[in-house]
């Protein structure tokens, strides 16, 4: 352990491949050509909503996979979560894999989780290469958390529009035919809770995590913003990240100048009516495998602060009148030279 | 990786300490004397079912730290999860620690996933100390799952009791003052999907998958079923436990004489009302804590493959006619000789 919350890897796993899968209005956004594949009906051949996200995750792993040159039996562990009650967007995606199985839940922040406990499971010498997936459905979600779509809810300016879309990461001890990028630590985070209760103002939710790993992990790698070239969160939205550059301010961290955040990126959220931006695990998921990771494959970018950020809110607690609390996870990600 | 789906560790990682708290049904079971704390009345001072799993949580953790004689801040990371949709009872029960927090999704498997995610971090140096907690309630479940109790619904012979209770344990890297058993190395599972539909059969879904990852256990580890004192399951119940016998005879395995089923001991089902037996995470993390560390710490056994058994399933995907797949994380425990 590093300062109190952060890993930094001795043996740095490589991310030697990746695979992105999205809906028709992520394709139609201002990042819709980098994705490897898009689906124009948003169903993905499946009879419902859920069903159509267990495709999504089944075939980003699969063009993962298919880039590396590896066949499913050389995935040692898979690390695979969503936001879906009981995590089964994953379960009935990744079954037919037949690998060694870790769910995990983080909401959004899973990304960040399962590269973190993959990287671990590499670092360690524990697996020779895993796989890490997760995914979001617009419909799915909205049905999850809020309403279903058939209501025609109005939706506030805070509000974000969750993303249909998966990422897959293929994580190796070795560096593969290609490399992406090298994990050089992660800051795991903790849970965060300034008692807010709005559903429709995630990013309000969200934004106290973030500003909370982000400190946490400048100070453990003892760093400042400017040591990263950018400082990337998953989907706090617009409303999110003014809070977060107010909190970090009071902590006298200034990160402006490097800040990105997936869901302001991935709709233009005038002319696509997203409001506050995208979000959802599949947000930070696809933007790392489709623009992040290639801009760190570049070189464009040396070395990136990769901070997906997580709602940790049920139907059954906010209906209770409980708090959302946040989470958010670092991984830090870097270009890789050749040796 | 040992095998297939395996890992031996090298640096052994210690089970320092451990708390159990259960519901009034379970103190009046068999086991009733062994456990750390009991709740009389099952609302455990909350305003709902959820809040009082959380309150579970949060007091098994308090239990297993101060056995150890350890400040919650020592903790490094918390692995926690539960059966509820978006883990809400680890995230509300274990917010106020403040810990780098795991989110962990493995449905009853739960407490076996921990403590394998749980004891990579400690073997690989990533944690000197991480703590692994998993809970369930019978209401929170029934409304989760099923029906809400107030429906009065009839339940057939197969079905099983859910456990009010929660587990947790204190993994170190060191020996502690106590040292209550030793992980010796872990089975991740697959998913296993034999097509079963039946919410009330839970046995039945999860059997499949626990002989599967027994039998690669011993197929990694080089062993028989006689090289371990007990294998015990997490709650299969007798349903399960005929399936799991029959499921392991095909494969050539007989473990009938090793065999022990959390759920099967936890109730006296005939005076209890329980039918197949108890079942949910609470189930085998009370169990292990006040039950299979205790025979482990005295010596009694000196070697246990300890078996954990979920059903992935979700009242959604159980509306919409999906099957129910179960996973099975194994645990290696052993006595601990001291030096």
């Amino acid at each position: 352990m590093l300062g109190k919350q952060s890993i930094q890897f001795l043996n740095k796993p490589y991310i030697i491949s990746s695979g992105s899968i999205v809906g028709h209005k992520e394709a139609e956004g201002p990042m819709g050509q980098l994705f490897d594949k898009v689906g124009y009906d948003d169903m993905f051949g499946a009879q419902n909503w859920e069903d159509a996200e267990s495709s999504l995750q089944k075939e980003a792993l699969e063009i993962a996979l298919s880039k590396a040159g590896l066949q499913k039996q050389e995935l040692q562990m898979v690390f695979a979560g969503d936001l879906l009650g009981q995590s089964i967007a994953s379960s009935f995606g990744l079954a037919g894999y037949q690998s060694p199985h870790v769910g995990l839940y983080g909401a959004c922040s899973t990304c960040g989780l399962s590269l973190s406990m993959g990287g671990m499971a590499v670092a360690g010498a524990f697996a020779e290469k895993a796989a890490c997936i997760t995914s979001s459905h617009f419909a799915s979600a909205e049905k999850e958390f809020r309403f279903p779509l058939a209501y025609g809810n109005q939706r506030p300016m805070s509000a974000t529009w969750t993303v249909t879309g998966s990422g897959a990461f293929i994580l190796s001890a070795q560096p593969g035919r290609e490399v992406r990028a090298v994990m050089e630590g992660v800051t795991i985070g903790k849970i965060v809770d300034y008692g807010i209760r709005d559903s429709m103002n995630m990013g309000a939710c969200m934004a106290p995590a973030a500003a909370d790993t982000i400190r946490q992990s400048l100070e453990d790698f003892g760093r400042t913003p400017g040591d990263y070239d950018k400082i990337i969160t998953g989907d706090l939205g617009k409303v999110g990240q003014k809070l977060l550059f107010d909190l970090l301010a009071e902590m006298g961290i200034d990160i402006v100048k490097q800040h990105m955040d997936c869901g302001i990126e991935i709709f233009d959220s005038e002319k696509q009516d997203t409001n506050a931006g995208g979000s959802g695990c599949g947000c930070s998921a696809v933007m790392l495998s489709a623009y992040i990771l290639k801009k760190l494959e570049e070189g464009v970018w040396k070395r990136v602060l990769f901070v997906p950020t997580g709602a940790l809110l049920s139907k059954t607690s906010f209906n209770e009148g409980q708090t959302i609390p946040g989470i958010a996870h670092a991984v830090i990600l870097e270009h890789y030279v050749k040796p």
